[in-house]
C-alpha cells in the first residue's frame, strides 16, 4: 500500500503561482508520494490524504472521504472559511519565516515613507522645489499595530529597533517586551488614542469585519509631530471600509493611506484609490508566497503529523483564524 | 575670573537652524558661561575658548587668540577643512546617537524603496494598473556600504537585521559581525563585484573627491534580481559626479539613484536630477540636527576638557575627517 497522495488545487491569477509550479516544488519535497493536480478526472478520490489549496471553490474538497490534513497555502484563511462543506479535519495555515521577514519589509518601508514624509518629498520633486521641513526622529511617533500574531508580532519588534514608540492590539491578553499591549473590545480605544501611525495585520474574520472604519479613524492620535494619522491595511481588504477612507482622507481625518489589500481584488480602475494624492497602492503583494519555503513547510507538517506528533499554526474554526 | 565664552557662528539657510535658537540651547546647556552669536562687535577676541561652528567662512576664526577647541555643529567637517586658516586647536565633530539613527532611518527607507520596486509600484499606481511583478525576498541583494564610521556602522546593523546581505568598505581594516569589510584601494573592487545597492556614507576629503563616478559604477554587480545596480547617497554632494551618473542612469549601467547631496545646493533649478524619472531626491536633510542633542553634546564635551579627560570624535586634519 502507497503513502495517500497530495492533492494540489491553487486558484491565483498571482504571477509566480502557476500551479505546475507548485507540483514540481511538491514532488521535489515529497519524493515518495503522488501529487496530483485538481481537477483530475482520472483521480480516484479515497486516495487523496492531505490537500493543500489556495482559494478552493466551495465545495472542492467535499468529495475526498479519507482527506487527514486541509494546508492553506497562505497565512489568512479567510476565503477557506466561506466553504461552508469544507471537511471537518485539521487546517493548517502557512507562517514561515519567509513570508513573515517579507511582510516586515513592507511595513517597515511604509511607516518610514509616511513618517519621513515621503509624499510631500517627492511632490516636492515633481514641483521642482527645494524644501526640506522639519524632520522629526522615530522615537516622536507611536506606531500602533492591529493583529499581535505572526506577523503583527515581527513588524513591532523592527519598528522598535528603528526607534518609533510601538502598541499592540489583540485578541487576547499579551505581553511584549517594550511594547504597550491591549486587548479585546475593551482595550480598543485606549490603543487607538496613542496611535499615529495604524497598522492592520489582523485576519478577517466575522469579528473583524470592516474594523478600519470612520469611528475608528477618528479615533487615532492627532496630537504628535506628523499632524493627521496614518492608516496602513497589509491585512484583507474586507478590514476595511473604503467609503469610510476616502471621506476620512478628505476630510483630514486621515493625512495618507497605505493600501496593499482591497474589497475587491484586483482593485477596480474606478476605484478613486488609484488617483488619490493621499494614498499609497500596491497590488497585494506585501509578503509574496515562496513556493519553495511553504512546500518545504508543508512536507514538514505531513511528516511531524505521520510521525505523530502535534501539527503547527492550526486554525481554529470558531475563531476563524 | 570667569570662565571663557563660547562662541556660536552658525551659516545655514535650513530651517530649524536659527542662530537665536542654537543660542538659547546653549545658554540653557551651558548656564555658567556666556554663550556669544557672532559677528559681535562688542566682543573682546581673547575672551572666547570655545567656538560652536557650522559652515563659517574662510578666517572667521583666526582672530581668536584663546581658543581651545572648535567643534563642528555636523558630522562632516569638509567645509571647515577648506579654511587654512582654522586656529591649529582640537577639532571636535559632532556624532550623537539622534542623528546616527536619522541616518539609519533614511537609508533603510532607500535601500527598502529600491528593493520593493518603489519606483516601479508608483508608475503603476498612475497608470491604474494592477501589475504585481515578482518581488525577491531581502537575502537576494547585497548592500555595499561605502565609510563604516559612526553612520555606515549603525546602517549596516539595521539591513542586516532586515534580512539583506551587507558588505562594507572603509579606510583601514574592520572586523563587523555578519558584514564582510573591505578596505583600501586595493579593497574597493571586491567590495564593487559584489554589491547590488551601493550605500555611500563617506566623509568628503581630497581622496574621496567623486569616488561615485562611471568607473565605480561600472563594476557594481548586475547579476541579483534588481537587474542594473542603483546607488544611494547620503555622504556630500563632492563625493559623487553628477555629469557621470545621468549618463549611468540614461544607458542602464544604473538602475536608479536616491540623492540627498549635490555638487551644488540648494540643487539648481536647472538639474536635469528633478525630473529624472529614475532619482528620488530629497532636500539635504537625511539626518537633520537635533539642536537640543548637539548643544548637550558640546557642553559635555567641554566639561570633559576642562576635567582633563580625553575629547572624543576629534578629527584628524592630515586625514581630512
Ligand atoms: N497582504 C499580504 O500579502 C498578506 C500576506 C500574509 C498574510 N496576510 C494577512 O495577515 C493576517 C495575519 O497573519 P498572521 O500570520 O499574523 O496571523 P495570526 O498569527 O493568526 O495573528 C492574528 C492576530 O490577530 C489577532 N486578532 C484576531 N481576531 C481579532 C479580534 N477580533 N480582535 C483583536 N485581535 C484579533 C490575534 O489575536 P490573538 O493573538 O489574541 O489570537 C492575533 O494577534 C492573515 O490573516 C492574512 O489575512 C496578508
Ligand atoms: N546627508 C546628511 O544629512 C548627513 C548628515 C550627517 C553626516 N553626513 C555625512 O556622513 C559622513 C560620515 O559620517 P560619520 O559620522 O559616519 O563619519 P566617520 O565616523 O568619520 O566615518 C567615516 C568612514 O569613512 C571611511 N573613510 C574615510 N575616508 C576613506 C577613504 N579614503 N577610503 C575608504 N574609506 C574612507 C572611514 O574609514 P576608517 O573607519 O578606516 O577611518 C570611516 O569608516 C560625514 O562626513 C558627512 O559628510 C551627511
Amino acid at each position: 500500500m502507497g503513502k495517500g497522495a497530495l492533492a494540489l488545487l491553487v486558484n491565483s491569477n498571482q504571477q509566480n503561482w502557476s500551479p505546475p509550479r507548485w507540483k514540481a516544488r511538491f514532488e521535489e519535497v515529497c519524493p515518495d508520494r503522488r501529487v496530483v493536480l485538481l481537477p483530475d478526472p482520472a483521480l480516484d478520490p479515497a486516495e487523496v490524504h492531505y490537500a493543500a489549496v489556495w482559494k478552493p471553490k466551495p465545495g472542492d474538497l467535499a468529495a475526498f472521504a479519507n482527506l487527514r490534513i486541509i494546508f492553506n497555502l497562505g497565512a489568512g484563511v479567510d476565503a477557506l472559511m466561506a466553504d461552508h462543506s469544507l471537511p471537518d479535519v485539521p487546517l493548517v495555515r502557512v507562517a514561515v519565516g519567509d513570508l513573515t521577514d517579507r511582510m516586515t519589509e513592507y511595513v517597515v518601508l511604509h511607516v518610514l515613507m509616511h513618517h519621513r514624509q515621503e509624499l510631500y518629498l517627492r511632490e516636492s520633486q515633481r514641483a521642482k522645489r527645494w524644501a526640506p521641513k522639519y524632520q522629526w526622529a522615530a522615537g516622536a511617533l507611536t506606531v500602533g499595530i492591529m493583529g499581535l500574531g505572526t506577523l503583527g508580532a515581527a513588524s513591532a519588534h523592527a519598528l522598535r529597533a528603528l526607534g518609533f514608540r510601538v502598541v499592540g492590539w489583540s485578541r487576547n491578553e499579551k505581553r511584549i517586551d517594550g511594547i504597550a499591549c491591549f486587548h479585546g473590545a475593551d482595550g480598543l480605544d485606549a490603543f487607538l488614542r496613542q496611535t499615529n501611525i495604524l497598522v492592520c495585520l489582523l485576519p478577517l474574520t466575522p469579528e473583524t469585519r470592516h474594523v478600519l472604519n470612520r469611528d475608528v479613524f477618528a479615533k487615532l492620535n492627532r496630537e504628535s509631530l506628523l499632524g493627521a494619522p496614518v492608516i496602513i491595511n497589509a491585512g484583507r481588504g474586507g478590514l476595511q471600509n473604503e467609503a469610510d477612507i476616502l471621506r476620512a482622507l478628505d476630510d483630514g481625518t486621515l493625512g495618507a493611506a497605505s493600501l496593499d489589500v482591497y474589497e475587491t481584488e484586483p482593485l477596480p480602475e474606478a476605484s478613486p484609490f488609484w488617483s488619490h494624492p493621499k494614498v499609497v497602492l500596491t497590488p497585494h503583494n506585501a509578503a509574496d508566497t515562496d513556493a519553495d519555503e511553504i512546500s518545504k513547510y508543508v512536507a514538514q507538517q505531513i511528516a511531524r503529523f505521520e510521525a505523530g506528533q502535534a501539527l503547527e499554526n492550526l486554525v481554529d474554526r470558531k475563531r476563524g483564524y
